[in-house]
C-alpha cells in the first residue's frame, strides 16, 4: 500500500446518519489521541468502530451508570494494544466511577499514554473503572473471557432460581489475528468447545494484516473449520463497516443455545485512512498529514481534535442506558426479594459481591498432629482445601490433568461440566497456560478460583500469573511436586528457577510451607487476603510434622519468616529455610546443639511478607550482630545471598537436577543433615 | 475398568510371528523396568509398542552404527514420558555410542530411573547416544520436530545439487492427547500446515486416556478437522495393533509431497494388561501380579524379567541396518565427491556437521564511534548480526511478528516460505513459544538459530527457553524493549522478572549490553561458544555509544563484568549496572568525580560468565575492601545483593512499571544522575 489517499475507498465519506457518526467520532478520537501521544496503534479501533458501535448500543447489557453490577454482560478487548477504541466506547457511553465522575472524560483521552492518566497505554484493570481485565499480552484476554463464561454458568446454576433470574450475563471478546496464533487461546477454545459455553462469543478482527506484513506470511489456516473442530459456531461476516450483517451476527450468538459463538468479520486496518490496509497503520501515529487526509475523507472536520459532534456522547449514551438501567434495577429488585426467599443462597451473592469471607469459613482448619514420618505438603493442601471449600461454596478450581497428584479435587463435589455447571471440579486438561487465564478470568467474576500444577510447568502459565500480579485479582496458583524432590521424573519435571520467578514478581504472594500446619497457616493467609495474588508450593514427598509444643506455632507463617527453633541468648548460626527444607534444617539444628552450638531455625515460607514486616521485627528474626547464616533450599540460589549476606553460605541448587530417587538426589546435592552441619560450622569458623 | 486380566481381548495372546515377539519384548521390557524402578509409565510402551516397531524396522533410514549422521529420519518422542518405549528401540536397534558400546544395553533398562543410568526418567539429549531430544514438559517434542523439518528443508534447499541429494530425511514425532492439548503444539501445527513441511509426521496417540481419567472430561474436539484447518494430510489407523494399516500409513505420509501428515492412531492403554484402558496404567507401575497376569496374557514366559528372546535384537537391527547402512554409505560418498565438485557449500556442510566457525566470520562486525546520543542497542544488533550472518549462512532464524521492532531481519535474504526454502528471514507469527521449541529443534539440526521478541514475552516461551539450557543446545534468544524503557506500551510490556527469571536459569547465558560495542562483543562471544544457550536482551531506546578510549575496551564482556571506568586508587564506591544503566552509571561516576568521589563503574552484562572467573579477577573487579556499592537496574532487585552485600543499595524496581514517556518513567522511579549519586554518597556515609 502506498502513503496516499488514494486507497480511500468510494463508501469511506461518511453518510450523515447518525450511526456512521458515532462511528467516525471513535475513529477520530482514536486516530487524535494516538497522534497527541505520537504512540499507539490507530488502525484496530479505526476498523472495529462499527463493530464496538453496534454490540454497545444494540446489545450490550450494561448500566454505565454502575459499571461493576454483577449482572452485566462483559466486553474483554483481548487485543489491548487497540485500546482507543475501548477509552473511546466508555467515554461515549458514559460509564461513571462510583463517585459519579466520568470514568474516561475527554479530557483523559487527550492524555493518552502520559503517566497517571485514566487512558494508559494497554488498559488497566482497577486502574481505569469499566475495563474488565488488563489485555495488551496476547491471547490473555481470550483466556480470561473463557473463565468470565464459566463464572456466569458456575453462578447461574447455582444461584439462579425459579423466578429468580440472578445471572445470565454474556461474554464478549474482540480478538484479533494475534489471538488466534497464540496457543493459550487454542486451548481456551478447545475447552470453551467441550463445555459448550454458548453464553460465549468471540469476534475475530481478520484484517490480513500482522506487523511483519500480511497475515500470508505466517498464517494461512482456516480458522473458522478450527473452530468448527472445537466444537463453535462460526459466522462469517465479510465486511466490518456492515451494521446490518453484525448485528444479525450477535442476534444469531444471542440465539445459539449449545456452543460458543465465533464472528469472524472481515476489516480493514486504518480504515479510511492512506494507510488502510498497511502493516503501518497498525502501532505508530498516523502523522499529521494522514490524519487531515483520512478526515477529509471521512467528511470530518479537519480543523478540530477530539472532536465529539453534538449528541453523539448522548445518543450513545442514551442507547446503551435505556436497555441496561431497567435490567440493572429490576436485578436489584430481584436480588432484594431473594434476600428473603434464599436467604442462605443470598449470603453467598452477597459475599461474592462484595468479596466477604463466610462466618466460620476456617473452623474446619484441621491442626495436624506432630508425626516423625509426617505427610506430604501437597496431601496436607488438599485436606485444608478441602476444610474451606466445605465452607465456602465459591472457592473452586482445578488441574491441568493432575488432580490427582496436586490432590485439589473438592471431595464430594461433582466435575464441572456441560451437563453440569454447578460443579467445582475443574478438568481444564494439559492446558495450563489456558488454565492460568481462566482461572483470572473467573477471579474477575468474583469466584475464588485456584488452578494447579506441577511446579516446573509454571514455565507454560508465566503469562496470567504475571498478570495476576499485575492486576491484583486473587486467584490462587498451587504448585506441587516442588524441586528435585521430585525425584524419578528428573530435570525436565525438577523445578529449579521458578521460586526465583515468583519471588521477582512484584506483588505475587509466594508461599513454600515447611510442614503440614505451615500448609494450614498459608491457606489461612491466602483466604484472608481476597484481593491478593498468592501461589502455594507444596512437596510431593512426605514432610515431618513439626511439634509445635516444642518449636514456634505455625502462626508466624503470617509474618512471611519467624524464628521456629531457637537456642538461648545469641545464635552462633542462623539456618533459614523453607519448604521441605525446614525439617533438614531442624534436624541440623538438633544436631548442632548437641555439638554446643547454638543455633536457630528461622522458616521463611513467604519472602514477599517478610519483607513487609517493620524492620524491628526482621532485626529480631534476623540480628545483624550473627553474620553467620546458612540458607537451605533444593531450587536455584538467587535472591538468597539477602539474607545470607557476603558472610553466609547458602546450600542450594546451581544445576539442573537428575533423574533418580530422592534420597540419592538428596545425598548427590548436598541436601543432608550432615551437609548442612559441615556448613553450618564453616559458617561460623569463617 | 477393573483391576482383574478378564480385560484383555481375545487377540492378545501373541500369534507367534517375529514380529508380534518384537513387540512383545518391547512391551515386556517397559513393564519390567518401570516394575523394577517402581516408578514410571508403562502402559503408552505398551500401546505403541506396535507403531515403534514398524516405523523402526519398516521405514526409519537409521544407521545404528552411525547414530549421528546427518541425515538420518528423527525419530522425536514427544511423549517423553513413555521413555522406555524409546530405550527398548534404541536397544532392539543396536543402536551404539561413538566408541563402539551400545547406546542402551539390557543393564542400562535395568537401571531405569537410577542416578545417572543411560535410561533417565525423561529422555535426555546428549546424555542418551539416539535421544534426539530431551522431552518430558508437553508439546515441545511436537515444536522441535517442526524445526529439525524446517532445518531439512532449508539444508536441502541450500545444499543439494542435481546429483547430489545431502538432505532429503524424514521427522517422525510421537505424540499424544496431551500435546495435542498444549498450546505449544497448536502454534506449531499451524506453521507446519503453513509451510507445507512434507517431509515431517506426526503419530497421535489417541488413547482416550487422561491423568485425571478419561479425556472427555476436558477434550472432545476433533482434532482430524483441526488439523485439516492447518493444512495437514490426516489419515486414521483405527486400531494401534493393525501393523499393515500402520504400514500403509506411513506409505501414504511417505507419498505425500505438499503437506505435513498427522495419523491418529486409537490406542489402548497398557494393552493386554488387567489395567488395560485404565488411567491406572498411566504413570505408575503395574505391580508384579499384573505384571505376571499381563505375560501370561501375551503368552509370554513370567518367570523371567527382562527377557529379549533369541533372534529378537538381531532381527530388529538387522531390518533397520540393512536399510540404513547402505544409505549412509551412499551419502559419505556423495559428501566425498560434493567436497570436489562444490567445495565452498561443501566446506559450510562440514562447519555445520562440526560446529566449527568459518574462516573470517567475524571480520565485519563493526567498531562504534563514540556517540553522545547513540544508538538503540536493538539496532546496535541488528547490525552486528548482519555482519555476521553474512559469513555465516547457516546462522538464521526470525521473530514471533516483531522484526521491525527487535531488528533481526537479514537484510538481503528472502523470506523462509514454502515457496523458498532457502530462505533466512523467519516468519513465526504471534507464536512465541513454538518459535522457541521450533528454535530448538533448528539447532539440534545442527544450524544456528536465533529466535527474538520483546524481553516481556520471555513469558510465553519459558519452556523451550529451559530445555535450550538444560540440552545445552546453543540456540540464541534476541530479547529486545528490555525495561520499563519500553514507555508508553506501559506494565503489561515492561519486562521487571524476566532478567532474574534467565540468571536463575542454570546454563543460560544472558547478555545485556551496555551500548553497541559491547553489543558487538556479547554477539562475538555467543558465536564462539556453539553448544552455549545464549541471551542477548537489547533496549528499545538509544544508548550513547561509550568513548572507549576514555574508558575500557568492550572485551571485558567475555569476562562478564569488568572495571569500565576508575579513578586513581581504592574507589569509595562502586557502581555496577547492565544494558540501558550502565551510560547512566559513567553519568553518575563523572558527577562523583567531579565531587571529589573516587568512583568505580563496573560493567556487568553477563552474570554468568561472571560468576565463572577466579576469585582473584572478581576481587579485582570488586575488591572487598569496598563496601561502599550500588548496583543500577531498570528491573527487579532480587538478586543484586550477591555484588552489593548487606551494605550496599540497589536502584531497581520494587514494583511493575507505567505507561509515559520514557524520561517521566525514569524520573518516578529513580533512574536519574541524581539519584545515583545520592544514592551512591548515602552508601558511602552509611
Amino acid at each position: 500500500m502506498t502513503d496516499t489517499a488514494t486507497n480511500a475507498p468510494a463508501d469511506v465519506h461518511e453518510d450523515g446518519s447518525p450511526e456512521r457518526l458515532a462511528i467516525d467520532t471513535i475513529r477520530t478520537l482514536s486516530m487524535d489521541a494516538v497522534q497527541a501521544a505520537n504512540s499507539g496503534h490507530p488502525g484496530t479501533p479505526m476498523a472495529l468502530a462499527p463493530v464496538g458501535h453496534t454490540l454497545w448500543t444494540k446489545f450490550l447489557r450494561y448500566d454505565p451508570a454502575q459499571a461493576n453490577w454483577p449482572n452485566r454482560d462483559r466486553f474483554v478487548l483481548s487485543v489491548g494494544h487497540a485500546s482507543m477504541l475501548l477509552y473511546s466506547l466508555l467515554h461515549l457511553a458514559g460509564v461513571k466511577q462510583p463517585d459519579g465522575a466520568p470514568a474516561v472524560s475527554l479530557d483523559d483521552i487527550k492524555q493518552f499514554r502520559q503517566l497517571s492518566s485514566k487512558t494508559p497505554g494497554h488498559p488497566e484493570y482497577s486502574h481505569t473503572v469499566g475495563v474488565e481485565t488488563t489485555t495488551g499480552p496476547l491471547g490473555q484476554g481470550c483466556g480470561n473471557s473463557v473463565g468470565m463464561a464459566i463464572a456466569e454458568r458456575w453462578m447461574a446454576a447455582r444461584y439462579n432460581k425459579p423466578g429468580f433470574t440472578l445471572f445470565d450475563h454474556d461474554v464478549y471478546a474482540l480478538c484479533g489475528d494475534g489471538d488466534m496464533m497464540e496457543g493459550v487461546a487454542s486451548e481456551a477454545a478447545s475447552l470453551a468447545g467441550h463445555l459448550k459455553l454458548s453464553n460465549l462469543c468471540w469476534i475475530y478482527d481478520s484484517n490480513q494484516i500482522s506487523i511483519e506484513g500480511d497475515t500470508d506470511l505466517a498464517f494461512n489456516e482456516d480458522v473458522g473449520k478450527r473452530f468448527e473442530a472445537y466444537g463453535w459456531n462460526v459466522i462469517h461476516v465479510d465486511d466490518a463497516n456492515d451494521v446490518a450483517a453484525l448485528t444479525k451476527a450477535f442476534e444469531e450468538f444471542r440465539a445459539t443455545q449449545d456452543s460458543p459463538t465465533l464472528i469472524i468479520v472481515k476489516s480493514v486496518i486504518g480504515w479510511g485512512s492512506p494507510r488502510a490496509g498497511s502493516e503501518k497503520a497498525h502501532g505508530e501515529a498516523l502523522g499529521e498529514e494522514n490524519v487531515r487526509l483520512t478526515k477529509e475523507a471521512y467528511g470530518w472536520p479537519t480543523d478540530k481534535n477530539f472532536y465529539v459532534p453534538e449528541g453523539v456522547q448522548e445518543a450513545f449514551e442514551s442507547a446503551i442506558a435505556s436497555r441496561g438501567v431497567p435490567l440493572r434495577e429490576a436485578w436489584e429488585a430481584t436480588l432484594q426479594k431473594y434476600r428473603t426467599e434464599h436467604a442462605e443462597l443470598a449470603k453467598e451473592v452477597d459475599a461474592i459481591i462484595t468479596g466477604a469471607l463466610p462466618e466460620g469459613w476456617d473452623a474446619d482448619i484441621p491442626t495436624f498432629e506432630a508425626d516423625a514420618k509426617g505427610v506430604a505438603s501437597r496431601d496436607a493442601g488438599g485436606k485444608v482445601l478441602n476444610a474451606i471449600a466445605n465452607k465456602m461454596p465459591w472457592l473452586l478450581g482445578g488441574s491441568a490433568d493432575l488432580a490427582p497428584s496436586t490432590k485439589t479435587d473438592i471431595k464430594g463435589e461433582a466435575s464441572y461440566e456441560p451437563s453440569n455447571y454447578a460443579g467445582r471440579n475443574f478438568h481444564f486438561g494439559v492446558r495450563e497456560h489456558a488454565m492460568g487465564s481462566i482461572a483470572v478470568g473467573m477471579a474477575l467474576s468474583g469466584l475464588r478460583s485456584y488452578g494447579s500444577t506441577f511446579l516446573v510447568f509454571l514455565d507454560y502459565m508465566r503469562p496470567p500469573v504475571r498478570l495476576s500480579a499485575l492486576m491484583e485479582v486473587g486467584t490462587t496458583w498451587i504448585f506441587t511436586h516442588d524441586s528435585i524432590g521430585v525425584g524419578e521424573d528428573g530435570p525436565t519435571h525438577q523445578p529449579i528457577e521458578m521460586l526465583a520467578m515468583m519471588r521477582a514478581t512484584p506483588g505475587l504472594d509466594m508461599f513454600r510451607p515447611g510442614d503440614a500446619n505451615e500448609v494450614a497457616a498459608a491457606w489461612r493467609a491466602i483466604v484472608e487476603t481476597p484481593r491478593q495474588p498468592a501461589a502455594l508450593v507444596l512437596s510431593r514427598q512426605a514432610l515431618p510434622t513439626l511439634d509445635r509444643s516444642k518449636y514456634a506455632s505455625a502462626d508466624g507463617v503470617k509474618q512471611g519468616g519467624y524464628v521456629l527453633a531457637d537456642s538461648d541468648g545469641t545464635p552462633d548460626v542462623i539456618l533459614i529455610a523453607t519448604g521441605s527444607e525446614v525439617g533438614l534444617a531442624i534436624q541440623a539444628h538438633e544436631r548442632l546443639l548437641a555439638d554446643g552450638v547454638k543455633s536457630r531455625v528461622v522458616s521463611m515460607p513467604s519472602w514477599y511478607r517478610f519483607e513487609k514486616q517493620s524492620d524491628a521485627y526482621k532485626e529480631s528474626v534476623l540480628p545483624k550482630a550473627v553474620a553467620a547464616r546458612v540458607a537451605i533450599e533444593m531450587a536455584g540460589e538467587i535472591g538468597w545471598d539477602r539474607y545470607v549476606g557476603l558472610a553466609g553460605k547458602t546450600i542450594a541448587m546451581s544445576t539442573f537436577g537428575a533423574s533418580a530417587p530422592i534420597a540419592k538426589l538428596a545425598d548427590k546435592f548436598g541436601f543432608t543433615v550432615d551437609n548442612v552441619v559441615k556448613v553450618a560450622k564453616e559458617v561460623i569458623a569463617a
